[in-house]
């Protein structure tokens, strides 16, 4: 069928409904190029001002999961299990769900992405261990799965082209924040992955999207509704991103973390984010009640069973395992800098965007697409939000291969912590579930 | 100064206002094409949805006068007047109200445009005249208005190409219709085009942008207020268009009515509108009272002395004014076909838009920027609303050259008219008057 682009655009303009055949002329358009940029620009305003239905969203969804590969794990025996997480600074959940979810019985076969601005991504905290492969051909990545439970590679190029385009665009267009278009780009590409079971974390807070929990429900409720629409067992929890996740921000520092909590020892936070993250997955995966998955996760991630389900992984996929077992052997960064408290009292602010981009200035991450990361580069906090601290204590380490860097970066950092005299309200770190 | 142009979509996409600055950014940006369409499209739609002030919508409309050439005309003695309509169907008032003007002493250096889709241009309806030139350089244009007061050549390439750039995006993506663009649009144009007096006809009804005499007045406001922010003479009319203009729709047969007009014997509607607008232009360059210079319009209207000066500029811009002694002259269609009235009753209805698209299938007018024009091809309405016809009265004629086009047009002309038993209610050719 044929339309015009422009209808379509004043249509949505004017507040009324695509249809399914209208989304699907728009996405195909603009994957082929035969919808340009600038009238593809044109509809995501008007669909960030007007919105759109559920139906409309779980169109834009499916169109945007049939734009390339679906890929097709039904020649991976068992429940295969993904997560997806909405973004935040210092998210190395993925190194450790993956593991525990696999010690369980539940099947990881998970394409992860890599990290833009002040976001880090898992493929690039994977490849900050020596040798690591996160790139394999097809029947290599179902054979690791069927024998070792887990494989963890990058995006296929052909996964959900248009939301690559579409993403591309709104990320300069001021069109990222849309609730319908966040929650079909997830699910696009959640869906082409081919999983059977989805738990979303959706990040909540001051370095989130979702600002309030009121917006991320509504997020969480778009994605579940879509998930369950095509079949997939989906759930969501609302988590805290008010401050960094755990304390390590760069990429061998957060897999040093992950190892860390895999061996019981992370941080508070981080470990219980992970452990609930399990146990909804190995609850949506069939394993038990919410309580009893709860309690396997646990047992998993402290009886070293996730540990060593981890370094199969990584030896399956050519990695060094050495750095795992020893993460002292990591390659260390050549300077590190603490940054101080200036005063006495509670920690009560860590604005987690400044986190991120410091730890980009010091070669942590990539402003652009292209740019090179440092691996060993990047942040520790040795302070949380409700942490009392004396003058001079130390709040946070930095580490960089350039001592150029640390001038900027710290003044970023430190800008980024508020002391008061009072301590602030703490929160959980899991705020909600939905589905 | 330098922006990131996300930044402005955004604050704009928030509802706040922009600063000169960065709608300077902006407009630079869009010519040096150092702003990327995709990026200006947001921007555009995220106008539409939010608007401008008043002050925003001056300063873009000044970016926009600065993108190419300011035309000065302090070359030219006297008082420079302009003219400009907001389009509509069978407009061929520049025809008429220029010589009048002219005529009454004031000048008339003025730049018009080409049709494209269902709306005519000044300078199509000019080119139907034989040997017509309408592009001049800047020494002839100006020695022709310094010699006999008035000369009408087609937009210079480099004339405002912001809003050439703007409004070839806007057509595309449903942006056209946002009052603070369209009044950047005009005026940046009337500016950069250098006349003292701008007089604009702001059409409203259901054959124009403007459907309502509210719209068409916040509109008028709006341009009025930019026009004397810089110091310009502006006044507008609102005027009706909920039927095309006159009975002609078409080049030479609008020529022809023109010609008519300035013999005295035009249309109702169009001769009123030609000479309110003529005395406004008139009361703006301070010619008189208003009453005194609509006496006047009138008089150059019936005493010949405006057609004469409509021949002399016909005669020094290489035309042959063979064809405007004598209409008949003019190059006449192949073929000719008659709209019947199926039933007997009032006309109350002249769809605006079904009549210019007719016409344009008929081979008057421009589908695409680059089609050619029959000059002699269009319509003539025999008809106009709150006329009582019999079934089998004829209510418009069809003229074309080639006879598969009748089917096609007749059948859009067709459903354009409506008739009832009651006899609608009538209007005013002129419905108000701003500044």
């Amino acid at each position: 069928m044929e339309f015009r682009i422009s209808d379509i655009i004043r249509k949505k303009r004017d507040g009324f409904a695509l249809t399914k055949e209208e989304i699907e002329f728009f996405v195909r358009g603009c994957v082929d190029g035969s919808v340009p940029d600038y009238q593809a620009v044109a509809l995501l305003m008007a669909i960030y001002f007007k919105g759109m239905e559920s139906r409309e969203t779980a169109d834009l969804t499916l169109a945007i999961a049939h734009s390339g590969d679906m890929i097709d794990l039904s020649l991976i025996e068992g429940i295969k299990v993904d997560k997806h997480s909405t973004g935040g600074v210092g998210d190395k959940t993925t190194l450790v769900v993956a593991p525990v979810v696999a010690a369980c019985g539940l099947r990881i076969a998970k394409m992860s992405g890599r990290g833009l601005g002040h976001t880090g991504g898992t493929v690039d905290k994977l490849e900050s261990i020596p040798s690591m492969r996160t790139t394999l051909e097809r029947n290599e990545f179902f054979d690791i799965v069927n024998r070792i439970g887990l494989c963890v590679i990058g995006q296929s190029e052909n996964l959900a082209p248009a939301d690559k385009k579409l993403y591309a665009l709104r990320d300069v267009t001021a069109t990222v924040d849309s609730i319908p278009l966040i929650a079909a780009s997830i699910m696009g590409k959640k869906i082409a992955a081919g999983s059977d079971v989805i738990l979303l974390d959706v990040k909540v807070g001051s370095g989130a999207f979702m600002k309030t929990v009121e917006q991320a429900e509504k997020l969480a409720e778009e994605m579940v509704s879509i998930g369950e629409s095509v079949g997939l067992k989906t759930a969501a929890l609302l988590t805290n991103m008010d401050e960094p996740l755990g304390n390590a921000i760069g990429n061998s520092l957060e897999v040093i973390e992950a190892v860390n909590t895999l061996k019981g020892a992370g941080p508070e936070d981080f470990t219980r984010l992970c452990i609930a993250v399990c146990a909804n997955m190995l609850f949506l995966g069939g394993r038990g009640s919410l309580q009893e998955c709860e309690n396997m996760a646990s047992d998993a991630l402290y009886n070293g069973s996730a540990l060593m389900k981890f370094i199969e992984m990584i030896r399956a996929q050519g990695g060094d395992t050495q750095v795992i077992y020893d993460t002292n052997k990591f390659k260390k960064a050549k300077y590190f800098v603490n940054i101080t408290a200036n005063e006495s009292g509670y920690i009560s602010k860590i604005e987690t965007e400044k986190c991120g981009n410091a730890a980009v200035l010091l070669g942590a991450g990539r402003a652009e697409k292209d740019d090179a990361i440092n691996y060993a580069a990047g942040i520790v906090l040795e302070q949380k939000i409700g942490d009392f601290v004396n003058r001079g204590d130390v709040i946070a380490t930095m580490y960089a291969d350039d001592i150029a860097l640390f001038e900027p970066a710290s003044k970023l950092l430190s800008s980024a912590v508020l002391i008061t005299e009072d301590c602030p309200q703490m929160k959980n770190i899991v705020l909600g579930r939905i589905g």
